[in-house]
């Protein structure tokens, strides 16, 4: 039962508070690659940014400068934006962990990063082998060099609303963590329901818990099916930011299909439907999820995509 | 990575105008197993009940009194019914589609049944062999002399939010609709996105034109993605009343892990999350779905079920 044969039905703005338009921050190749259990070769990873920037998404976080012993998915980042053909008017940005990778980021001629620091004490230890504290002490350098090269720098903050081995994370040590960020200068907090456990009530009460919300974003998984409910509940809130992954890539590697990041397909279904603008061309987008699915050789986690890529 | 291994994150409330408890219709027996390939021994189906009340849901749509020619998978009704050991507190309504079928749920002793009506021209051509006006004709009769015989009867509307051969539906047919069926004694309407195509506006502005929520229940299909927002949206104009299947029953047979309803465990795990009680013990209704869907021979769709099922 095709709907899309006669059309999408109405687009129906609601009636309570929205943005009109929303700006979605594309980690595909990035966030959900990372987490593919499969290598893509360079060569797919181009093809697949520029199918991305012809379905009219603006930000495409590119890759990553993690040392490649840890995400050998991203080994080939230099050689990646190397080859990318910027096109007019998107922007690629690139996840740089350290002095190091930020070296590695000038060197390549990359002019918007992202660090990545986590809300919590056990996964700032497990994944940047620092506390919760000194995390910052790897970070502020990193900063303070990027923004003195002209860079423009993200802030991720992971781990927002539970941690596998914490549970519960305090909010306001969510807000501490991502405050430090903005001040040490990160234009933008994306703020990572790392593990997909969060429903809207902690989101609304999280984004009350920053004084402007005008500088935030979003970053939920799927991982219990809340993903894109909370992403309702944070548009509601004013946020106008919002990361997902074309084709819900970044399903764990155990799982066939297990889910990752909320899909682009399935946000952009919801905000066209809600007359939200995106300027995102869905059956493109599609199209590409699809092609990219049949390179990784599994079935996108997407509903959108399941539904229309036939 | 799992989260439970050390409980459920916060529950935090939403600040925004949610209802304090809201009732699952669960459907997973009669919609979900209608429409799965699988034909399902009535013994199972007895236990599979049987474990959904006592995970602690207490409606459970339990079968149909379709013809089987249509619906082979519930052609054991009658056995079904015979079989079934009700639970104080708990009801069982039965589809009933014209007087025959009531005929047939009379004699088997039910005491709630539902009727199908559609929302659309097509689709009460094409599901009920009817015109959109002489389907009333159809549910007049019978649900006169079910009230006559001390019966609560519900009424579906489907097709409430697109049709996937007419596009989209014009919300005063939808109205219309459901306000004939309440005239003629329907206590309850689930309004219906059979193909799943809503999004949020179109949801507050069909409930909306109703004057009254209070006897409205919603029914999303999650094709894309869209039923747990979808439900949020209802939840916050005031319905307390939810359709879903244990472990998103329902999905195509064409697609293997294709979604059909709403996940009952993945609303759960929202509501669980906003403070909302449902009464429903989310670990053995997992348990309860990663039972059924080895009898099925497929896994669940449900995100939380494919998360905590192992």
């Amino acid at each position: 039962m095709g709907a899309r044969e006669v059309g999408l039905p109405d687009v129906v703005p609601s009636s309570r508070e929205l943005p009109s338009r929303v700006t979605i921050w594309e980690v595909g190749a990035r966030d959900g690659l990372q987490n593919e259990s499969v290598v893509v070769p360079v060569a797919v990873k181009l093809e697949f940014l520029d199918r991305l920037a012809s379905a009219g998404l603006s930000v495409l976080e590119a890759t990553s400068f993690v040392h490649p012993k840890w995400v050998p998915q991203l080994a080939d980042a230099a050689e990646l934006l190397d080859g990318l053909v910027q096109r007019p008017g998107v922007t690629y940005p690139v996840l740089v962990p350290n002095e190091r990778g930020l070296d590695r980021a000038l060197e390549a001629g990359v002019q918007h990063i992202a660090i990545f620091a986590s809300a919590t004490e056990t996964f700032a230890s497990r994944n940047l082998n620092r506390t919760l504290e000194s995390q910052f002490e790897m970070f502020e350098p990193t900063v303070a060099r990027a923004l003195a090269a002209g860079m423009d720098v993200r802030g991720y903050v992971s781990m927002c609303f539970g941690d596998p081995w914490e549970g519960a994370v305090s909010r306001a040590q969510v807000v501490g963590v991502g405050e430090r960020l903005l001040e040490m200068g990160c234009s933008q907090l994306s703020l990572g329901d790392t593990i997909g456990v969060a429903t809207p009530g902690q989101v609304e009460a999280l984004l009350g818990g920053f004084g402007d919300v005008s500088r935030l974003a979003v970053h939920f998984h799927d991982t219990y099916g809340q993903a894109l409910s909370n992403t309702l509940a944070a548009l509601r809130c004013g946020v106008t930011t919002v990361d997902s992954s074309a084709g819900g890539l970044g399903g764990c590697p155990y799982a066939e299909s297990a889910t990752g990041n909320l899909a682009t397909e399935d946000l952009v279904w919801m905000l066209d439907g809600l007359g939200v603008e995106t300027g995102v061309d869905l059956d493109k987008l599609v199209e590409t999820s699809v092609w990219m699915a049949e390179r990784l050789g599994r079935p996108s986690p997407s509903r959108v995509v399941r539904a229309l890529g036939k």
